[in-house]
């Protein structure tokens, strides 16, 4: 059983580094923390790095060393690469793997432009996972899914369905050369309600920003635009709301 | 103008206090933040107990102080006042009066059974606002509407529809009373997919604790209970967005 005990280890600042953009980018690995996760993490079979465990839970090494690399570390470290308050002493460092090719559109895919809010991508990949769809992609300008606060409002649905990031245009582009409809949510008047819409059998979903919407680049090439009619007051949804509200109504 | 230099001033301690459920309740006060949620609930004449400037915002002093008690404050204070960041200079504090008797069944109402997470208690407001819901009754055990992140993602949608305190079964008898369906939402085998209901033209709809969903005791008293027919291998929705499909679905 090898234990790390020093802050200052190398291995331990690089698993640190994950916890930044920057940091997973530069080594194309994400880590993630409790035991849902990294139980759901080695279900799916996902690329393991290394499972890392805080000391006083050593009994679960045996276990995870069968198969895992795997480490223990103390109180402190788990501390330092934790990103909640209390963690469980648990974590996985995951190779970035993004399965482009998985996503066809035989089923609906949910395209995400500039969503910032981590906790909102989360939840759309969970929401995503849920309405069935076959996958999601995420534009640029968008929070990251490795980012720990999106990872832990996914609740482990990216390991269940594809979800990579990508420029969107040439998913658009994608979408159209196998003539599959892409639909874009706007509140202008280019845009028809949902509940007008008889949808097809499968298509593509694109939602945006909290505070802009959807790029005007990308809604001038989709096949319709949708708004959801308000009733009362309030003069939005906030943007996972808009999108679960359209992919359980569009998608049956 | 009266101007508040001092963090122990005795007025600013009391302030401070509203950002506690404790102290909110014991004053029957609470603080908003911000020039859009300040706007809100001066358009929807809500019982304003004091305007509060930071005072480099002076400007705006005169404008208020017309029709509101108002008060500058230092940088400083404003910083101990705020729940965000960064704090735009502007708060009101309010008197919180509670309008049971404008909840009576005409249009949908949502009840919210131990909501935990203030996120979400604001996004359900916002969406019911948003759906066309008459209004919102937020059970025992549920975090409370004027805790700050509540209020930010309730984006001032308590000022347009009214949001009250109280003990659902109170409420539950009410609907019954009055023959108004109350629809619960649960995953076991009594519920019925929400596809499947054909919706009467008012109703009450109660969703429940993020991890163990609505109480047992408030099921057995439904009209009906729903659930949302889940696709992937996602093990759940998160509650505001379960509420919205369910709030959008139902009332159209």
């Amino acid at each position: 059983m090898e234990i790390i005990e020093s802050v200052q280890n190398k291995q331990v600042k690089e698993w640190k580094k994950l916890l930044t953009r920057r940091g997973r980018s530069k080594q194309q690995k994400y880590l993630v923390e409790g035991d849902h996760l990294v139980e759901e993490a080695i279900k799916s079979e996902s690329p393991i790095d290394a499972i890392i465990i805080r000391d006083d839970k050593a009994d679960k090494f045996e276990a995870y060393s069968e198969s895992f690399n795997t480490v223990l570390i103390t109180t402190e470290i788990a501390e330092l690469l934790s990103d909640t308050v209390t963690n469980q002493g648990l974590f996985a460092v995951i190779n970035i793997i993004e399965e482009t090719e998985k996503i066809e559109g035989r089923k609906p895919v949910l395209l995400l432009d500039e969503v910032q809010d981590p906790g909102n991508l989360g939840t759309l990949i969970r929401t995503a996972d849920a309405a069935g769809f076959e996958g999601v992609v995420i534009g640029k300008g968008s929070v990251d899914l490795h980012n720990p606060k999106a990872l832990r409002s996914a609740q482990g649905s990216h390991f269940h369905l594809p979800v990579i990031h990508d420029d969107l245009t040439k998913w658009i582009d994608f979408f159209e050369k196998r003539r599959i409809a892409v639909f874009g949510t706007a509140l202008d008047s280019r845009a028809i309600s949902y509940r007008d819409l008889t949808p097809p059998e499968t298509f593509a979903l694109i939602v945006g920003n909290e505070g802009s919407g959807v790029n005007p680049a990308f809604l001038k090439r989709t096949t319709e635009n949708l708004y959801i009619p308000i009733k009362g007051e309030a003069e939005s949804l906030n943007v996972a709301v808009a999108a679960s509200v359209l992919m359980f109504s569009l998608y049956q």
